[in-house]
């Protein structure tokens, strides 16, 4: 180790201080959402509690990997590296179930709206059959989103069971008492240290949003069903919980990240939504008027990725509302 | 008949001369559209030239029918009712085979566009067939529009050969050279008749615009796909225009009518496109490919209708786009 370079005036806390404070904090809101987490509850007020405790299980998850991966010369870079890989794979598993459940509700909610439509076909006119087709469609959904979600409460259980889980676990116990810190970095400024490299990740954000696709360029974007796109706003997605969790880290106001992640949050459910609703309308033999209850659906969803699109620019880079030309 | 009350200024011209000058040009553009409209012409210049022509016949018969209902009271009442009424027959008759036209156009535009979509389903998930439903459904709203269309040029000339139009056109023949005017009213003050029945003509227009619902109001109009409001727009088209035609009648700008109108135009297009491409997934025996892009299809002309509905309001009532939340 070098010698210490750095000597912050007493009394002022320095990176590491700052940086762990933050560490032990959220490794703490894991492990009393652990205790409050029993995915095997099936309903009630039970699972209720559960679902809430997985949300700030992966909350806390994401913060934890998030800070370590914009702090890593902070901390002791190889134990910060393994960690944060198996938080990802730990916050991801449990994401699947409750995305399930909330794409089956976005695409239900969706069809019900729609299905006040006099347009959507009835196969003899009669106004009593204008629903058939959203009927099934919705049938068809909920059969086909019910079994994703029965698929992803097992690979749940099972991850729950499993060693990787229960070592995951333990590192974070050890993280609420004590954090891993690179001898040299830690002792840093905080001003010198941790805002330089928070600085990155918010650059990093930037590059990712100045790459999107201009919004409402309608000939650059050909298509609002054009899916093509879908992954570069995902990634902003990522990068601004990056960037959201450093600034927390630095005692910032994130109000404005977090709405700005919010219609990032609609973007992506919108945009799973209708490729569920495409996904289901290549299902064999189904009805012509379930086919096209589907692809009203999908379209629907994909303008709703639009409007999430310009929310977003709105929010995050304080641009006007595209007028309509 | 009474003695004229009104004595206007030498020079001055008065309520009738003003009228009479707009009736009998647009008298005059009729004539010379009539001479250059051919509806038996099938290709090349003669067609576009005859389509031209067709489009202008409309559009005096529009303003002609427009003046006298705005107007009536400065006319021979009873004679502007009767060929008004026939106007109306007229330029509704001539407009049918362009709409479908351009319907088919514009549906078919919209499939080109949308079928970049890498998500329209494929019935075995290979590449090629990811067009197959935008394919289909493009060669089935061929079919039928164009038997619509065809069966709009039948009825264009049988009327063109009916002795009803020939009644209308020697009416207009008449009318431009000599205007039936009401000896009294005509004899006023520009300022004393006209303007005031130009602005009963805009608080007509002014309160269909006030009674529409109010825009981007997803409660009050749950579903974008709900055509249940279309009749209110499209009466508020015809007003604009109305009160458009009684401004020209004036001299005043119209370029802000013209703009709003445009506006509504589109409106009026996307909402039977959208009407279309239901009434086409409603044929029977269609694969549910089909069905799902004509789903798609639909659901985007609406989506254009909502459009069109914010730039009506932007253009016409100077409201700021809607910011979306």
């Amino acid at each position: 180790m070098a010698q210490q370079n750095r000597n912050p005036q007493a009394g002022e806390p320095d990176a590491g201080d700052v940086l762990g404070t933050y560490l032990r904090s959220q490794a703490t809101a894991f492990l009393r959402a652990l205790r409050r987490y029993s995915p095997s509850a099936v309903s009630g007020a039970d699972a209720a509690e559960s679902s809430g405790a997985a949300h700030s299980l992966r909350g806390a998850a994401r913060r934890i990997s998030g800070s370590l991966a914009t702090f890593r010369v902070v901390t002791e870079s190889s134990w910060a590296d393994g960690l944060r890989t198996e938080l990802v794979w730990l916050s991801s598993t449990l994401a699947d179930e409750d995305a399930y459940a909330a794409r089956l509700a976005r695409l239900t909610g969706a069809l019900h709206r729609l299905s006040g439509s006099p347009e959507l076909p009835a196969p003899r006119g009669s106004a009593g059959a204008l629903t058939v087709g959203s009927a099934r469609a919705g049938a068809l959904l909920d059969r086909q989103l019910t079994l994703a979600r029965t698929r992803a409460h097992s690979a749940t259980l099972q991850a729950l069971g499993s060693s990787r889980f229960h070592a995951v676990a333990d590192a974070v116990a050890v993280l609420a008492s004590e954090v891993p810190l690179d001898a040299v970095a830690a002792r840093g400024r905080v001003g010198e240290v941790l805002v330089p490299l928070a600085a990155v990740a918010e650059s990093r954000l930037s590059a990712a949003v100045a790459a999107l696709p201009p919004p409402g360029a309608r000939e650059a974007t050909p298509s609002p069903y054009d899916a093509d796109h879908d992954g570069q706003w995902h990634e902003v997605r990522r990068l601004l919980r990056v960037h959201r969790y450093a600034q927390e880290v630095l005692g910032a106001d994130v109000s404005r990240p977090a709405a700005a992640g919010e219609a990032l949050d609609r973007h992506r459910d919108a945009a799973e939504a209708a490729a569920a609703s495409a996904t289901a309308a290549r299902t064999p033999r189904i009805a012509p008027a379930t086919a096209y209850a589907l692809g009203v659906l999908h379209a629907d969803q994909r303008h709703e990725v639009e409007a999430a699109r310009a929310d977003f620019q709105h929010l995050w880079l304080r641009e006007p509302a595209v007028t309509p030309i």
